[in-house]
C-alpha cells in the first residue's frame, strides 16, 4: 500500500514492522546498527529494506520506535532529514518504578519531541498504550492516538487501522502526556490486579 | 450484606447507590441537603436511609462522591467522624477543557484527600474512569481502583465485585493521579475518537 519507515530495532520496532508487513506496507528499516537492521529486515521477510540513519527516510510515517531517552537526541540529530514527515512517537516515559513520569508537568515526550523536528513535520502520539509483546501476538488491539494535525492523524489513523488494530482518536498533542501516563498504569495493572503482562486497554462502545 | 454510606446526591453518587442496593448491601445517603437526601432514598427504594451530614457514617466503606472541590473540605469538616473507615474518592480533577488536571504533578486529587482524614483512615481511589450515566446503565464494567491500604482495598475490591463490575488493582496511592490522568483521556475519547460518551475502558485479559 504505502511505505513506512521504522527508526529503533527493539521489540515495539519489530512488532510494529511485522505487522506493517502483513498489511501490505512496503517497511523500511532503521537502526544505528545496520548489521542489526539488515538481519531483522531478513528475519521479517515481506521484501523489507534497511534505511541509512540520519538519512531521508523513504516513509511519508515514520515510526520512532527507540526509547524516550533517544527520542529527543535522535530528532535532532535527523534535523530537515524528518521535513514533512508524519512522525509516530511511541514513546513511554515513565520512570524507573513506573509510578511516575521522566517528563515535567504540562508537557509529555510527545511535545518534546514535537519541538524538535522541522516545522512541517507533524508528530502524533501512539502504540504507547500498547505492550510490544502483546502487538506481537496478533490480538485485535485498539491504539489511542493524539496529535494537532488533522491530515497527519487521518494517515496515521488509517495505518494503525491497516494493521488490524482500531485506532481511537483522544484529541491534541496535549493529550499525550495522559496517554504516557496510561503507563504507569498499564504497569500498574499488570504487576497487580491482571497479574500478567498480557493485558491490554480496549474501550467498550455501546450497542 | 454490609453497609456502605454515600456522601454526595449526585450522578454518580445516585448511579453507585442504586447498583449497591442491587447488590444487597444497606445503603446511607448523605448530602447536605437533607429533604433532597430523603427524597433520592425514597426514589431508590431498597431501605435506603439518610445519614446526617458531618455525623459518623454508618457504612464501613464511605463513598465520598462529591466534585473535587469540596472534596478536602467536606472530609476535613468530618474530621474525627471518618476515623477508621475506608473511604473511597470518586472524584476526577481535569481542568474546565478537560485537557490538564488541577492538581500539581506528584500528588492526586486521592492523595491529598488521604492528607485531609484521620490516620486512622484510608483512601482508596476508585470509579472516576467510569462515567456515571454509563454505571447506571448497568452494564459490566471494569472499576480501576488504587490505594496504599491492603485491607482497605480488598473490602473496596468485594464492594465493587458486588455491584456486578470488575476490581482491578492498580497499585498504591501514588497511581490516583494515572486514574484521574484517564479523566481527560476519556472525554477526549468520547469527543473524538468514540463520538459517544457511552464509552467505557475494558481491560483485555488472554485466555
Amino acid at each position: 500500500m504505502s511505505s513506512v519507515s521504522i527508526i529503533g530495532l527493539g521489540g515495539m520496532g519489530r512488532a510494529i514492522a511485522a505487522r506493517a508487513i502483513e498489511g501490505g506496507h512496503a517497511v523500511e528499516l532503521i537502526g544505528r546498527d545496520a548489521a542489526k537492521a539488515k538481519d531483522l529486515a531478513a528475519a521479517l521477510g515481506g521484501g523489507a529494506t534497511v534505511g541509512t540513519f540520519g538519512a531521508v527516510p523513504v516513509g511519508d510515517i515514520v515510526v520512532l520506535a527507540v526509547p524516550y531517552a533517544s527520542a529527543v537526541p535522535v530528532v535532532a540529530q535527523y534535523g530537515d532529514a524528518l521535513a514533512g514527515k508524519f512522525i509516530i512517537d511511541i514513546s513511554n516515559t515513565f520512570n524507573a518504578d513506573a509510578t511516575g513520569l521522566v517528563i515535567p508537568d504540562g508537557t509529555s515526550g510527545a511535545q518534546e519531541i514535537a519541538k524538535a523536528v522541522p516545522a512541517s513535520a507533524h508528530v502524533v502520539k501512539a502504540f504507547n498504550t500498547v505492550f510490544g509483546h502483546v502487538l506481537a501476538q496478533g490480538r485485535a488491539l485498539d491504539v489511542f492516538f493524539a496529535g494537532d494535525d488533522a491530515r497527519a492523524k487521518a494517515d496515521v489513523s488509517a495505518f494503525i487501522e491497516s494493521l488490524g488494530l482500531r485506532p481511537l482518536d483522544v484529541g491534541g498533542l496535549e493529550m499525550a502526556r495522559w496517554l504516557e501516563g496510561v503507563g504507569p498504569l498499564l504497569m500498574g495493572l499488570a504487576r497487580n490486579g491482571a497479574g500478567t503482562f498480557d493485558v491490554a486497554l480496549r474501550v467498550d462502545l455501546p450497542g
